[in-house]
């Protein structure tokens, strides 16, 4: 068989999403499926004995992940893997991470009941810990796999009622024995995922090939100016919370004009009392681009408006480096199979890059990885009302199934 | 003798205020003796000592308020006192407050040393916790003396630790029988204290006659927009930051025009993540001017204000009161004779509001009042820092007796 004609079922598909989404389902529609609790043993059970009935066989490692492979014909080619997670925010929708997970295992049935023999095998990952809500940071399966964290220090993550990760592992039942590092031999990676943003659905484009991620430059931002009175004049305050009012709106229009992305997420005051004038305020600043060189000319930007506002206003600025991370390509080749078999289908699909992290990010770093992204109602994420058509799953997963099969190879004689 | 020739002594005051400074002193040359703490005891027993040997009496009310009374002719007349606070800031100076008390020693030993008898008695006034750092709010003494605080409330109040107002009270051994109200039945109440501003010493004014306390109108400011994701493109956000940065430079612009002054002091953004945009974010804002109306009219402007940046970034913004003070007027008799003796012991002075809570805006409501500033270096103020020149002392002195003696009258037979 050729691909693109891989007979996947959006139906069948949409049917497994919900029955997911019952596993942790929450009143408001949403789902509460934290990472290594009860639910998450429960959907993980779920999804090893559908992908065994699918001819893939279970490889856990020690951290949890779990990567379910269908063999291939030649045992010298690495694996074609798919992959995204099944843990949820607390306050989370239905489709953030799990639509990965099922189209992958939509792909492995199809080939399953095909009868196709793939040349390189086909694995089906799920991703301890994606999300980083109860035990921080995100993406701490894929990034400790990938060597960007020890698995000493993810085991010994302790969420905010004291329970130990590796504990927690080991008490839902899903601590295995592999080694992490195991999963960087892998052939190639495709994940699909809702976009969390409103551009593909503003746009009418059904899919987004995720051609890289963003740059990112997080920075401490304090202002110091002095205490005041409440009661003491406006001549003569050096008002800390003032010089940050006239920085964030000078951030807001420099970052508009730049094409880039910033955030200010969290603010202190200091002394933090109704009627003092803040001597000191920190805040939090994220900022994003397509690249790292405009995102640097951006901090140049902002450290020289600072100093006209310090000027003006007698106070201090710093702006301080918390995190920078580098733009991360995604691979040509595999982008260019996504933007041909959406060709194919006849799926209206755009290039985009993601702003948001995501377990391919890491798994970039060490394999030939793609993302392939769905539109999602408003653009909503990260809340129970996230919703997707069942087209547009469909659509995500007829282009993910084509290019996983052309990546593979389909065994000929 | 006629007014203005009591023979107050600058230099004795200015050793006062030395000698009670050590009461608390700290390495940095401030003074850290918070309210109902043994050092308030140790201070409060040496003012005792010194006002008994002025031939005072002290009468102690259960909210360890202390009045000490040196009697007059006319059993008649009602006290004319002289008050302010020993209590200080936990990082405080050597001058807020006790400048006050001292200058009404100073008074009562000059009145005792040239054997003058005055028709209405003196009193001299130390009313407890006057800072309200300890324990909040502040002007708790006067405050419960003069009906706007119940005495079971002040005496329920606790400390951070736990340890309540009224145990320690009792525990320092400051806790005496008499009413508090009975402190309503003054004829007259005098207040010197420093400026806590910079206004004085840029003017190059001795001394400010307080013609009034500021009206006084404080709002909770609760901005609300969508949370969204730090990576989401700029366009589309309704950033609750962003708009309530709009707004705080907009209240600022709004305050300077209309003559007010304004204060955001504290700020709380959620869900308070620095790779999500705030969806609300929270501020207090503590807004004074020289007129209710005035006051009023900033007000409505702010609303008219919010409600642009409503409709240009598509947030709601609500501004709820919080608290609303009137402007509170001194008794302008008393003013008067602030300035004749001013003009008559030939010291700069100007007339002034305060923008400051005082013990003498609570004793207003009940009792004919006013108070005297004197400018401190730099306006600086709950600060180790603070400072005056002896000289200023002296002229708030000089101020202040003439006019308690003009007050009291002189007996003349």
């Amino acid at each position: 068989m050729a691909a693109g004609n891989l007979p996947v079922s959006g139906a069948r598909l949409w049917d497994s999403l919900m029955e997911f989404a019952r596993i942790g389902a929450t009143p408001r529609g949403g789902c509460n499926r934290q990472t290594l609790t009860e639910l998450d043993g429960e959907a993980r059970a779920l999804l090893r004995r559908y992908a065994e009935a699918a001819g893939a066989t279970l490889t856990l490692d020690r951290l949890g992940n779990m990567a379910l492979t269908r063999p291939g014909r030649d045992p010298g080619r690495k694996p074609v893997a798919i992959g995204s997670h099944l843990d949820t925010q607390p306050t989370g929708g239905k489709f953030d991470g799990v639509l990965g997970v099922l189209a992958g295992l939509e792909v492995l049935r199809a080939l399953h009941e095909a009868g196709v023999e793939t040349e390189a095998p086909v694995t089906l990952i799920n991703w301890t810990n994606e999300e980083g809500a109860r035990f921080s940071p995100p993406m701490m399966g894929s990034g400790a796999a990938m060597g960007i964290f020890t698995e000493a220090e993810v085991l010994a993550k302790t969420d905010s009622a004291g329970a130990r990760f590796g504990a927690e592992l080991a008490r839902i039942g899903w601590q295995g024995s592999a080694d992490p590092a195991g999963l960087q031999e892998l052939g190639a990676y495709f994940e699909l995922h809702i976009e969390q943003g409103p551009v593909l659905e503003r746009e009418g484009k059904d899919v987004g090939v995720v051609t890289h991620a963003l740059a990112q430059h997080w920075f401490d931002v304090t202002v110091t100016g002095a205490d005041a009175h409440g009661g003491s004049a406006m001549a003569g305050r050096r008002d800390a919370l003032m010089a940050a009012a006239e920085l964030a709106l000078t951030i807001e229009g420099a970052t508009i004009l730049a094409g880039a992305r910033a955030t200010i997420g969290r603010m202190t005051l200091h002394p933090d009392s109704r009627n003092v004038v803040p001597g000191r305020v920190w805040f939090s600043l994220d900022t994003r681009h397509d690249h790292e060189d405009k995102l640097a000319e951006l901090a140049d930007k902002l450290r020289a408006e600072a100093a006209g506002i310090t000027a003006r206003r007698g106070v201090e600025i710093a702006l301080e480096d918390f995190w920078i991370s580098p733009a991360t390509p995604f691979d040509a080749t595999l982008a260019e199979r996504l933007r041909q078999s959406a060709r194919a289908r006849g799926v209206p699909f755009m290039d985009m890059p993601t702003a948001i992290g995501h377990d391919a990010v890491y798994v970039a770093r060490k394999v030939p990885s793609v993302m392939i992204f769905v539109p999602c109602h408003g653009g909503l994420s990260h809340n129970e009302e996230e919703s997707i058509t069942p087209g547009w799953a469909e659509a995500g997963l007829l282009v993910l199934a084509d290019a996983v099969v052309a990546t593979a190879g389909i065994a000929r004689d």
